[in-house]
């Protein structure tokens, strides 16, 4: 007789963004006279720049061609694509990664849900809290969370480190020493960030404990002041802890197009073993790698032209952030975030919970935010708004919103 | 301290078309001189058809544009994919599957070896031998199979469906009782088939000991005898005890475009627990939809028109079958597969191993096969070929094995 993974069972309600969506299209479906704004999932709203667009119609072209038809492609991703990685976001920076340290995926969040397999069961993780929810949910599902305490939000066997006013909404060193250490710098959900010197002192930590970061890295492109690293590899030792994930979603538009990468360098080490075998028999065995016509739409990415038309398409999203922070900030919320990342963190008003104002805002501005409780306990009492959103609609919403106070 | 999953260090050497893509590249490198025709790995070789270009251009210029750009897809996939699947794959065939049973993926590797994901680590799990290595390598990584024993090439707690002559290549019910059985017709590798009467027996044996049934049909395209099952909800009872896996690689040559859907029907549960809703956590959590542009280029293959062209491009590839197949019988060789299937399993020549036979053909012939013994124990001795060539490289490459009997 068959039985299935119990731990499934353990996870408390749904993934946090489709409650989110059902919540939107009830609400849509009971108001059709509306219109709803939605700034709650991470979701650009910018379309492909013409030199990615211009590449995916070139990479159709030759896959209707037999001469330049491409079957499977290369377990880690075709050579053109990893070396203009390597070469524009970590060469660039003075940061050695050699093409087989790149693992091309479609995306971070797989990337960020399948990592946690090459590793044993009795890893103790670490997450900021609030945080974006694949982490612990795929941990969850694997098993290693303990059990879910519904009074607290908390699970038994997480070590919890809260990102609140007082440090600024990111994590701080963890009291209780983790063996895996999830950290997201710009973060998401608070849009917070660390310097470089701050994440310095992460990764002697990982490398005096032996405990091993996963830095997702997906909201680099956003960081705009001159002290935060792009990349965790900019400090020192950083490639004998830390595993780094990578998006195309956000710095290029890509939700909807699926592209990331992984970077597991080569020193990284448990006892003999190499982390970067086992991930690269990871992806052989169980991933069959992007579209070849998507691979060519990331290598897009790193030319002169994409470069130029992308730095455009983040500035005009960060110019929302703006928006948004500046808009309800001089209405009186209290909010931080949107200067390294696409992402405000707002606090509810009048002592309402996270779902109460999500309900309160949906019904009285028809804005869509997401939750703070959503990413964690203590997130209890927040609200996150992206700037993703158009720049027309994210001025409405916010003017919507400033009544709210 | 952090630990990595154990289990991944008792998987034997790497995985088996990494290292025939290694040997061949090596030999390549070694003799510059030679034309080395690859039949090896299920890799189609005909450009995409006419209607699936055009869809995926016209889906480009959609994401270029505001008004029509499409970020992350839902879930479970587009519905415009899913009714087409339903209609298409299902209603066609006289079989009633939801729209909300089809879960559209990047590919039937993926999700066969993520399906175990929501099945416990106590499953005993039954695979065909020899068989898709995918099934056993990612039951080796989640820690269901025991120990490996490399004089028998098996391991502890695997049962095994010997795939032999006698039985015609197909396997048969297991004298112990599994949890779980894979079964993919028509087969890979053995390019054998079950008749409906025969599936049948499966799903009533799998229904009365309440296993469950990963059943793979990615090659249900080059079915062409008509009392051949094309999809396992032919049979009664099948919603249910299986899920089936399906993939757009071989009917339509998407290996490098990625495309496929698993279909877990409502009925399907294991107590209480639904299975599909399992299925949708893991998606919802880990998953993040196959690109917009592969989506509309799915839905092409449902077209009039690229129905039309596809079954053009599946007739090509077997003819190239009937090559090989009619090929090597003529000279000699023991050959069987082929008529359902664009696999051709072939019996090596003077008592060779499957991988003397591989370096042999290789040295001799210039053309790379796949090793019987690579797919299991029960593979020695035998050789799989591919249709899937280009019809010039297929007679070439039969030409030249000809003369090594």
């Amino acid at each position: 007789m068959f039985k299935i993974n119990e731990n499934y069972l353990k996870l408390p309600g749904s993934y946090l963004f489709s409650t989110v969506g059902r919540k939107e299209r009830e609400y849509k479906a009971a108001h059709p006279d509306k219109k709803v704004i939605k700034l709650s999932i991470g979701d650009v709203t910018q379309p492909l720049v013409p030199s990615i667009v211009e590449a995916l119609h070139g990479a159709v072209d030759e896959m209707g061609k037999a001469e330049t038809f491409r079957g499977y492609a290369p377990d880690l991703g075709y050579e053109f694509l990893r070396s203009a990685i390597a070469s524009g976001d970590y060469k660039a920076r003075g940061v050695d990664i050699d093409i087989d340290e790149i693992f091309v995926s479609d995306g971070a969040k797989c990337d960020s849900g399948n990592i946690q397999e090459i590793l044993g069961l009795d890893n103790k993780i670490a997450v900021g809290d609030p945080v974006y929810p694949v982490y612990v949910d795929s941990n969850v599902m694997a098993g290693r969370t303990g059990t879910y305490d519904a009074a607290t939000g908390m699970w038994s066997n997480v070590v919890y480190m809260p990102c609140l006013e007082e440090n600024g909404f990111a994590p701080t060193l963890p009291k209780e020493t983790p063996d895996i250490i999830y950290l997201c710098f710009p973060n998401n959900p608070t849009g917070a960030t660390v310097t470089k010197d701050e994440l310095q002192k992460w990764v002697d930590y990982a490398n005096e404990k032996k405990a091993l970061i996963i830095y997702d890295a997906a909201y680099e492109a956003y960081i705009s002041e001159s002290n935060v690293p792009h990349t965790v590899y900019e400090c020192d030792g950083a490639k004998t802890c830390a595993i780094e994930l990578r998006s195309f979603s956000k710095n290029a538009g890509f939700t909807g197009v699926r592209l990331g990468f992984t970077v597991i360098p080569k020193e990284l080490k448990c006892g003999d073993v190499s982390l970067n075998a086992l991930w690269a028999r990871r992806h052989g065995t169980k991933y069959n790698g992007a579209p070849y016509i998507v691979q060519r739409a990331g290598e897009a990415v790193y030319s002169e032209t994409g470069r130029q038309e992308l730095k455009k398409q983040v500035a005009y999203y960060m110019n929302n952030a703006k928006v948004i922070k500046e808009g309800l900030a001089e209405a009186g919320f209290s909010v931080s975030g949107g200067v390294n990342a696409p992402y405000i963190w707002l606090k509810t008003v009048n002592g309402m919970s996270s779902w109460e104002f999500f309900d309160y805002v949906l019904e009285k501005a028809n804005v869509v935010g997401t939750p703070g409780s959503g990413f964690g306990p203590s997130g209890e009492g927040y609200f996150r708004l992206t700037a993703f959103g158009t720049y027309e609609n994210t001025v409405e919403a916010i003017e919507r919103m400033k009544k709210l106070i």
